[in-house]
């Protein structure tokens, strides 16, 4: 009996690279389908079994191929500027009805590059679960990470719809909430309300010193905790995205200069209303 | 018997303005002294009530003369920039040894305010407990809010070696760590840490639009949780350390215009350096 498109129940995942992301992927869809069996494809299966004795994964492998050649899914977990390769790769080495997908923070360019490899096109929906931590490692992995927390989805033009569709089942199983866009929509929002933001977060952090370091309180520890995440991770997703992060990166130096005038000026009424408009916003989340 | 230094007890004690810090001293001394006497100054002494039928203190009144005449300390708890009026008002209305302290979060124009006036610099210790939220009133006020926090106490030169100690010793009861800085360093330290970090904050929740509202992520929430602060407040603070502030956000705009040219030359290695530098520092803390 083939399954129908609402009951999508993978028999086989294999998630390549397995991290904070990859990890709770796997948890999830291991709790929300009892029966998969998932397989995480590893650099070096030796270090890669204890994600197996944990309960991350049923198994471990460091060959594409073998893990790819009869799976329902892959899901790409790996750094940015390293999926559009891998995505490639495992349309290769996986069966015809394979959907690939991936966790990756930016969109344009992984989506571009993989437009180039037509067998990749008709298997791959790139996807970004907004869900994390500036905690890395499977170690922190948990099944309910995505639980109601939005899943972007940004197929292109040749994305096939029911590759699409299949593509919303599987991440509804891991318990997000399913947002279509383009991935050039994707790319210049996520650069004004994380990539930008991350960047403003490590300014912040860089304007202590060892004098006011025993001065810092919670709101200092709550608006530099992002400061702690991998910078490999966050340049790899600035060099990805980079068009859009200078951007708003203009805007936000902007905003601070105009700030800093206001101070010099002594332009109190533009200040309160500047204030008020920043809290009004936050009050709405 | 008169109290030794070491076993300073205040019998009664004022709290002008019972709001989320001068309701939190309120419970913290009470907890700690059980037989103190806490006295609200509030504006509204039948819209007050509701602080002493919470137990937040032992009794409301509208008028500064009835309060103060006959307490052990007052404690101002106004915004910063009525801190040194209050202050004043108090010193006139209260008994010789009374120690007057305030939490303020900026504190040299209080501390040069005050020196105009003898009578109030006898009895005044400025201090800025660094504890707080984004949530204000008195139903938020807690009895462990300055359990282990800094309090700074910042002193003038005309501020009596006594009166010091005493000040220190009351700020010990709250369970705060004593810092003590002259009202320079602590201004161009907070305007560092904290007031150039909220106006960031602020700036970083004004990126967002209606199209990225749904794309908000754990980060955002915690860099911008801040900015759903008191507007006035703020402003008040800002008004009040003016100086640091500018030359802060002067830094803080340099920063980011310097990572926006490091994106734009694709000088990634300055970007990672810099990257590295604030985990480094925010992973101290």
């Amino acid at each position: 009996m083939k399954d129908s498109p609402s009951e999508f129940r993978p028999a086989r995942v294999a998630i390549l690279g397995v991290g904070l992301l990859g990890g709770s992927v796997a948890r999830a869809i291991r709790q929300s389908v009892p029966s998969v069996h998932v397989v995480g494809i590893v650099r070096c299966a030796d270090k890669g079994q204890q994600w197996v004795d944990s309960g991350v994964v049923d198994a471990v492998t460091e060959s594409i191929e073998q893990a790819c050649g009869n799976v329902d899914v892959v899901v790409i977990a790996t750094p940015v500027d390293t999926v559009a390769e891998k995505v490639i790769a495992v349309a290769k080495a996986s069966n015809p009805d394979c959907l690939i997908t991936d966790v990756g923070s930016t969109k344009r360019t992984i989506v571009k590059a993989v437009s180039q490899c037509p067998e990749a096109v008709a298997k791959f929906v790139a996807a970004h679960p907004i869900a994390g931590s500036e905690k890395t490692g499977a170690e922190h992995a948990t099944a309910d990470l995505f639980v109601g927390k939005v899943v972007v989805l940004t197929p292109s033009e040749q994305t096939p719809a029911d590759l699409l569709e299949r593509a919303e089942q599987f991440w509804r199983l891991t318990g997000g909430r399913i947002v279509t866009l383009s991935p050039q929509d994707h790319d210049t929002h996520l650069a004004s309300v994380s990539h930008v933001p991350h960047l403003a977060s490590s300014a912040v952090a860089k304007l202590v010193c060892e004098q006011s370091a025993d001065l810092v309180g919670s709101g200092w520890t709550d608006i530099t905790r992002v400061a702690a995440g991998d910078p490999a991770m966050w340049l790899a997703i600035c060099q990805e995205n980079r068009t859009a992060i200078e951007e708003q990166l203009r805007r936000l130096a902007g905003s601070i200069e105009e700030v800093r005038q206001w101070m010099h000026s002594r332009d109190d009424e533009s200040l309160l209303r500047w204030l008020k408009e920043a809290k009004t916003i936050r009050d709405s989340f």
